[in-house]
């Protein structure tokens, strides 16, 4: 895999607010602000370091709470520059945190049960947050092309931020999707390329092209611009616990696909203690995955510290990383705050959609369906405690998985007139 | 028709908020608050009539800047309880009202336009609104089953907020609508009966049931609740002038098929600007359809005050009624304010879904094809004026028509290497 190493501008006029530099996860070399996310020293993925200094909690508070109903009120805490809420960008989050009594009595949870729900986002998904970091990126280095690898709702989420940023785009996914993902990513006027692959091919291409003078100016959200298109998901974390009055959540469920989504809602719940925005209480996160692709799942119940690649077979194809490259970050968060990972059938997820739309009203995409369908079955197990308040994840919509579902339809066919009506038996 | 006159529950304990009565339209003769639709005296609609006289205008400001981030902050109102907030309901609104500058660049729209997009409501169409007031008044009517006849979005609205708020749901669609529409319509548990016939046939039904003992303890949300239901459509006006910061815009562009949402988004303004909430300045409203289902502009265009039924035939499903109940009153409304009414055809309303996506990364259904159309041509006739603030309505989300777009797609297909990337000229 090529490293690109070098910033394509120069760093000295990059504003991105807080962000200081980035520094690498495994050995905490640092280096300047660029289109760069392995470190050269060890190739460890590199992260934002950022200062906050400056900041009085209070006063910061204050700020946030006054702020748009969208990310950008953390734009504090994000590597964005000040003013990103005046920029052309889809402005996702600010999601609803539904408080889901009807699940809750389902399940048997007595503590306090909330979907936090982001198929409100403006194409449907999580992805509209880390995309929409990712695009101040590709603005502070100058790229002009907005590109990525995708298993369907980060094309839609790229292919709708480029648009509105009047970013030229060009997105690979693999070439057997949810027709639903695939017209959503198309529909933006941007190149839509299919790969004959799945998507860790998908990846391995993106990377090799990185690597090639064709790619030259071309940001790749989830590849060159890794690490600030990862400190999205953080808003996650701020959101839950400034919508729970700012109080850290007991347990938290999150799926997994890269694992990057996981890492950085704990990255954002250890700022948030820090900065003193919430009170320094335990936390655990759980991992979902569907069984079908479940490199982490079978990792964690191993005790395995790293993960062994799988070859995705699932309904759940938004999850269907085989080779997922923040899997041992993963274990280790599960591990350390005392959570776990687990995975549940096809069968499962989709009995898991259905209940949540029968309870709550949400109609979620696979992806929701395997941290609900988790939920259940860690409930069941005894690992999740049901007395204590727990978030569950909803990171997609159900329109862009409707095979998942397709069996659900008319529950009868009759002719306009009460004759017929009663002739169903529904009268 | 069978019109039900007599409330199924006493109205002295019905707690409706700031609702005082019900109050016709066509000839002012009131009566209580009740389950019922026509009035006694003439046939005419009946709609609420508030008490508004206890308001003090910067009061109500500040109460209503103050309260959640959807429809509810509005309840003061809206014929809804105090506390209506706290009560299980999908909590539909405050949805992003988007400053479009890529498409008034393309449209030659200079002073201002704005894209209010109802895509972001929970089952992603503006439906949401209506039905969630619809909700309250079967809670405060004792009714236990939610009904309506629909075109496919307030299906999904209706399964979702039934669910939520712990209603059997009964719901009415033609056999052959968007297989993104049916399953979202299906999800939720409830019962979805397929009508072998168009829109209008199914509405036909529903009033027959509704005078019928089969159809008792079901609230209608489109008929024996219509008067409340059509009430959450001011909701649209409210937040448009709260988010341009208290501001009526000159022109706003919504799409008709009953015209309810049309007649209720003036009769919202009306109140703000009764409230002092907004300075009293002229507006225009302009109403949009499809060709194959145009019947209202038809009328307007041949200066009529009648509306001749039409026979539908468009992809703009969700707006193929083609007898509108409030035709009518939208040709006085665009008359009065000095608007109009406009039709597009079918490839327009697909150039213009596309126009949308590309330039401010919005994917809208046929719906919001509809009214972006629409405004281009009234741009390009001279009937909107381009100087002036213009707001344009999106109520409906693109994964629900997919098949008017279904041209989208991969614009490429390759293996995973650079070699065929080169081959197919994307390099
Ligand atoms: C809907 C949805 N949820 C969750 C994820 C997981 O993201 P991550 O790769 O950060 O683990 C994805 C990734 O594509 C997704 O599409
Ligand atoms: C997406 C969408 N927009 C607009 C409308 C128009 O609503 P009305 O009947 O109030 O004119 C509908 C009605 O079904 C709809 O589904
Ligand atoms: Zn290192
Ligand atoms: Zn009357």
């Amino acid at each position: 895999m090529a490293v690109q190493t070098v910033a394509t501008t120069s760093n000295s006029t990059v504003d991105l607010g807080p962000a200081a530099a980035l520094s690498c996860r495994e050995c905490g070399h640092r280096v300047p602000l660029g289109p760069v996310f392995a470190c050269e020293e060890c190739f460890g993925p590199l992260e934002i370091a950022y200062d906050f200094s400056a900041y009085d909690t209070e006063e910061l508070r204050a700020r946030i709470e006054a702020g748009p109903a969208n990310i950008w009120r953390y734009a504090p805490l994000l590597p964005v520059p000040a003013d990103v809420a005046e920029k052309p960008n889809i402005n996702p989050g600010w999601t609803k945190l539904v408080k889901a009594d009807n699940l809750a009595g389902e399940l048997g949870v007595t503590g306090g049960l909330y979907i936090k729900d982001d198929s409100g986002n403006p194409t449907h998904s999580f992805k509209d947050r880390v995309v929409a970091q990712a695009l101040e990126a590709a603005r502070a280095f100058g790229f002009t092309t907005l590109s990525c690898s995708s298993t369907g709702n980060l094309a839609g989420a790229v292919g709708a931020a480029a648009a509105r940023a009047g970013f030229r785009s060009c997105v690979f996914i693999p070439h057997d999707l949810e027709q639903g993902k695939v017209v959503m990513a198309a529909v933006y006027g941007g190149e839509l390329v299919g790969i004959q692959g799945n998507y860790d091919d998908v990846n391995r291409f993106c990377s090799e092209l990185i690597g090639d003078p064709a790619g030259e100016g071309w940001g790749f959200v989830n590849v060159n611009l890794r690490p600030y298109y990862a400190e999205g998901s953080k808003t996650l974390a701020y959101e839950i616990c400034e919508q729970l009055g700012w109080r850290l959540p007991d347990q938290i469920v999150v799926p997994i696909a890269s694992g990057s989504q996981l890492t950085k809602i704990d990255k954002g719940l250890q700022e948030l203690i820090k900065l003193g925005l919430v009170e320094d209480r335990p936390y655990k996160i759980f991992g979902a995955q569907a069984e079908g692709c479940s490199p982490v799942s079978a990792a964690f119940k191993a005790g395995h510290d790293v993960v062994r690649p799988q070859k995705p077979n699932t309904i759940a194809k938004s999850l269907a990383i085989g080779n997922p490259a923040d899997g041992p970050y993963v274990l280790d968060i599960a591990r350390r705050t005392g959570g776990a990972v687990e995975d549940v059938t096809d069968p499962e997820v989709v009995d898991a959609i259905k209940l949540l739309a029968r309870t709550e009203g949400i109609f979620a995409e696979t992806a929701g369906g395997v941290t609900v369908g988790v939920t259940r079955k860690l409930i069941e197990n005894g690992v999740l405690d049901p007395a204590l308040t727990t978030v569950v994840l909803n990171t997609g919509d159900g329109l862009k998985t409707l095979d998942a579902v397709a069996g659900t339809g008319l529950t009868a066919t009759i002719r306009p007139n009460l004759e017929s009506f009663r002739e169903a038996g529904l009268a």
